[in-house]
């Protein structure tokens, strides 16, 4: 166990650390002191339990522990799933302080969290993100949630955890599609809040995907500390906050209308992220070389980059128009200046939208 | 129009005021300044719609409005209810400038504040109480929930409404049942707090059944205070607040063991207080001459004071060990030290806790 990175997000009272680094999640000496008593609930997934689950079991061997496995997949992020770990917490009869502690990827953590956002109104959370994209993303920043039916993350609870523990080793067995799904959100950083992280990237993005130590740590970190700031700043997301939804409008459009089983969410978000540059330039706010630049890094590394056919532009608009994001009817869209720098605007002109949503494989080229 | 008290819950940013009179559900201006934005959506039930839920469309009618009525009734206080709610935001399109009003009882606020929290991870929020339970005990102070088939309240959150508006008028269609529930949470706030208030409602308890204007103004205005109070000092009932749960652990039991459908909340704390009264006389806390008056007071209104012959002690125990204020397996009871002064402790004894569920008519008694 090697504690190799150490950042705080910062608010104030609820300040917690973020842990990077390698064989992580057996640490017991690193979780003990954000117990909050003597029960903890680990919830996890199908595919993670027989991974790690005995590993996290043993390093609460102290503590009186249940565990709750539900199925794997953002199908299962629902309302039915939150019941089944409310009712594991009072099967097992976890008073106000037991502990959450989330094992698995971004589904995982968010409803894990809402759970532990909502038991007895309240319990003590600590996130252990199993995928690349938990870690440097949904692990931190305390947006827990379910989808509905007709949206995601409709429901859910602003609730931080007491501290993330990443653990960069369980990122070897994780599929290599699930891998670079991760690097989406990595990339995404590096747009919104730092030209010179996506500078690194653009050189190092193969290390990264090959968990090459120094590297696959770095992303990570330098991911976080760019959330934990906008967080720090802007918890509720009632400003700045918004630029981490960049990609997103047009993502959870694009999982929406596909019944949330065509991509992986960070897949998702590339495709958005490449409509999203696509529509900044269209509305001249972004160079064509700097959109580019932005379709070829996530290209690179496999990531979609291209509208397929068979997904009709009107339902797109349909399904973005139930996004959250949504203001007195108006669609909002993060859009870039520049990398390294965006901003959220009701301006885009339906013309641009239309032409993006149409644009197919010639995205961000003219 | 009439606001004839108006106070505060002093909670920093969250602070927000509690207007209390005759006739306040239909005035536009009072409730204008507090809505989010253009849209609102009215929760209330089946019981409460036809007598006020279009005074209150009126009130709104400078604003978008959809709402859902429940059915009635504690057994309604459901995962299945909230997500009923949620579907009439998702359905209706309200976004993040939406404000949920909750028009009814104590059982709608409970699940309306929990949407209105979980909705898009929360969003504005205003009780509206028409039972006298909600006005002067519910709608105040932010706790919201719905039950789990094993325990009530466990799932919820703290969420602060951003105005409460107690229309004492409405009081006047309410059954007879459901206003003595009521005076039991009003009889509380006297016993935990204020033995003045106490005294006062010795003499005054008949006008404030009668609906005497001064007498139920002041009755709603105190009890308000007081918990207003006790919630500004500890909001998530990190000590303090647990005092208003005088009764209740009894109270609980006693309608979890009745599938929820012997009694009304209010009766089954009325039974809860005489029952943690004699608890407290039977421990050496409380003399019998103030036991008695706790009891002859709640008796005087019609309010149950005899735990039922049917009523297994085991089976009130079972239900109690699902208590949210259940701390590492042990019970946690808030005692009577005098009438106005109370405290929670764990250390009563098994021996006096199995005397008073047995005690039948005879509580309080000896």
């Amino acid at each position: 166990m090697s504690v190799e990175h150490e950042l705080y997000v910062e608010l104030g009272e609820r300040r917690y650390p973020i842990f990077i680094g390698p064989d992580l999640i057996g640490g017991a000496e690193l979780i003990r002191p954000y117990l909050a008593g003597s029960q903890a609930l680990v919830v996890t997934n199908e595919t993670v339990a027989p991974l790690y689950l005995e590993r996290v079991r043993q390093a609460l061997s102290n503590v009186h522990v249940c565990d709750v496995a539900l199925p794997d997949g953002e199908i299962h992020k629902t309302l039915a799933s939150f019941s089944k770990i409310i009712d594991a917490l009072v099967e097992g009869r976890h008073d106000r302080n037991t502990t959450v502690v989330a094992l698995g990827g971004g589904v995982v953590g968010d409803i894990a969290g809402f759970a532990a956002a909502s038991y007895l109104r309240g319990v003590r959370f600590i996130q252990m993100p199993t995928t690349l994209l938990a870690q440097v993303d949904s692990s931190v920043g305390g947006k827990t949630a379910v989808n509905h039916p007709t949206g995601k993350n409709l429901i859910g609870a602003f609730y931080q955890p007491a501290c993330v523990i990443a653990d960069t080793t369980v990122l070897a067995t994780l599929p290599p599609r699930e891998l670079t799904a991760g690097i989406a959100e990595v990339i995404k950083h590096g747009v919104i809040y730092d030209a010179e992280f996506f500078g690194w990237l653009e050189h190092h993005v193969d290390d990264v995907l090959h968990l090459e130590g120094n590297a696959i740590g770095y992303a990570i970190r330098r991911s976080c500390e760019i959330k934990a700031k906008v967080v720090a700043a802007d918890e509720r997301e009632s400003g700045l906050r918004e630029i981490l939804n960049f990609g997103h409008t047009f993502a959870h459009a694009l999982e929406q209308a596909t019944g949330y089983s065509r991509w992986l969410h960070g897949e998702a978000v590339s495709l958005g992220m490449v409509m999203a540059a696509d529509l900044s330039m269209r509305e001249k706010l972004l160079g064509d070389a700097e959109a580019q630049r932005i379709k070829q890094l996530l290209k690179r590394t496999g990531l979609p980059v291209v509208v397929p056919p068979d997904l009709e532009p009107d339902a797109l608009l349909e399904a973005m128009s139930h996004d959250k994001k949504v203001k007195a009817g108006t669609i909002r869209f993060v859009v870039v200046d520049r990398i390294g720098n965006v901003r959220t605007t009701a301006a885009c002109s339906q013309t641009s939208l239309a032409q993006t949503l149409r644009a197919g494989d010639a995205l961000c080229e003219r």
